[in-house]
């Protein structure tokens, strides 16, 4: 379940597309009222404010957004007001055209194949090729160098079956044929590539545990003593966002802001992502690993508009 | 344009369903009053008709028709009154089960990622996972051996752009590549199945275009002369669905008549699945090619209630 609030007594998109023109008006804007209302609503009802705004006022609202909010505040809010569609596919292009290319960038992708619906991963494909004129795939030949680029273009590419429905041989053959990739330090392996491209959630859960249960190890533990290349990053990244995506989330959530200094991109898009997926675990898996609540973590580490708007996502504000 | 007509007057889902209905009982089946039906339906007009009798009769359109007609005229309705995806979902689903896997059933999963919309390609995907329990590149991994196996995952885990946009240095490029791996005979290199399977349609054209005017030959004659193997018969239908989905349809619609004896199954997919698209274009490219009209090939193969279907979904019969 998300944290966020949605009212019981939803204004409709006409009065809300009103109130936020009312924000936008006169000297400075008023960021509560913009926080108050967008931060309180779902996809489908921000979208049909982008859409009435447009219609009531000639103007996009991303565009009007960009001229009166700013800073990390300003970029939260844009995430959260496009389509989820096509946020993950802006995530995604900026992912891959980011000078560096380390797990920080190229995790940004592994997630949207491996912890959303593959719904929603073919709609992000398709507002790729609308936003930026080419496919995704093409972009990650062109940008993303061997052997990264191999097990990525199979990850997006893919579209899991999504019911629940496991193969108990399947799971014991297919955690053989990863730990034989495994100890020969193969992990691109045209057959390792196959099963975490093709193969459904919970399916991959259960070779995960045949994989502990027949090899002692944890197949991420086995994938670490590979050596700390970016394949193994990958690989990492996607058993952790099959097994479990809050685990995952909590994780990106902690490591965006332990130590010095914030990294608000990925505290932004962790958050703005999963808000309405899935945030209350997340939240939960945060408190059992790090023995701290998030709230107070993501407070302790953020300030102004750009904390209010975090908090009342994480449903801590009224 | 296809050569489906569907009348200026339009009867109500609920007039059409309660006409099958009728068309149904008493003694033996009305086939014509089927045909003057559902051949005169475009999909989301059949879409309702099954939704309507299914609410009308408690009981599907698709298992009444099974009750009712027979042989391959039966077979050409069903395929008919499927959602398109979920017919190419079957379709596959029967050419990967199929005891032999030559070209004639691999071609058709080639068809359905190369010679469709990507929108169709991935709704095809879903209607799969919800029909067969599982995701087709699952199938094709446990059903198709290589090298074949390789190239047909890759081509139905496309999502191309659909817009026309070509990079000329791109295209020469590719050519490149494609010629280097064909001289090197290497046709199921990972260089060739990236291009092939995510390149946009128009681009790839340009690539062919270039292939030919920078070797001499075709890239077909050039894949032709690598020998006749299930790899180089997949790679011809690719390009061939890729320059000219009419020209391919219209060779398959030739193979099944040619000869002694009719191959029902091809006949009918290719009528079925272009009728509503572009069999204009088809038909005329069969009278390019074989100096012979299409309706007149077809009726000739065929009869009775068989006939009548397909020569209605030609346009030739009102």
């Amino acid at each position: 379940m998300g944290t966020l609030r949605v009212p019981d007594m939803l204004p409709s998109p006409y009065q809300d597309a009103e109130r936020l023109h009312k924000a936008f008006e006169g000297w400075g804007t008023d960021e509560k009222g913009v926080i108050w209302i967008l931060g309180h609503r779902n996809a489908e009802q921000r979208m049909k404010i982008r859409d009435t705004y447009e219609q009531l006022y000639n103007k996009s609202l991303i565009t009007r957004l960009k001229s009166e909010l700013s800073g990390d505040f300003l970029k939260a809010v844009i995430l959260w007001t496009y389509d989820p569609s096509e946020r993950d596919a802006k995530l995604a292009n900026k992912a891959l055209k980011s000078k560096k290319q380390g797990i920080r960038q190229l995790q940004v992708i592994v997630e949207i194949a491996c912890a959303f619906s593959p719904h929603h991963l073919v709609a992000m494909r398709q507002a790729y090729c609308s936003m930026f004129d080419c496919s995704i795939e093409e972009d990650i030949v062109s940008c993303v160098s061997q052997p990264a680029r191999k097990i990525l273009v199979a990850l997006v590419s893919s579209y899991r079956y999504d019911r629940q429905l496991v193969d108990t041989d399947v799971a014991n053959n297919e955690a053989k044929i990863l730990h034989e990739a495994i100890e020969e330090k193969q992990l691109d392996h045209d057959k390792v590539v196959r099963i975490l491209s093709t193969r459904n959630v919970s399916q991959l859960k259960e070779t995960f545990q045949c994989y502990n249960h027949n090899y002692g190890n944890t197949i991420e533990q086995d994938i670490k003593s590979c050596g700390n290349s970016i394949l193994e990053s990958i690989l990492t990244v996607v058993i952790q966002c099959i097994e479990s995506p809050h685990k995952h989330f909590a994780k990106v959530i902690r490591e965006s802001i332990e130590g010095l200094g914030t990294d608000e991109s990925s505290l932004t898009r962790a958050i703005v992502s999963r808000a309405d997926i899935d945030m209350k675990k997340i939240k939960e898996e945060y408190q059992n690993l790090y023995k701290e609540s998030m709230e107070d973590a993501v407070s302790g580490d953020t300030s102004g508009n750009y904390q209010d708007f975090l908090m009342t996502l994480l449903g801590s504000k009224l």
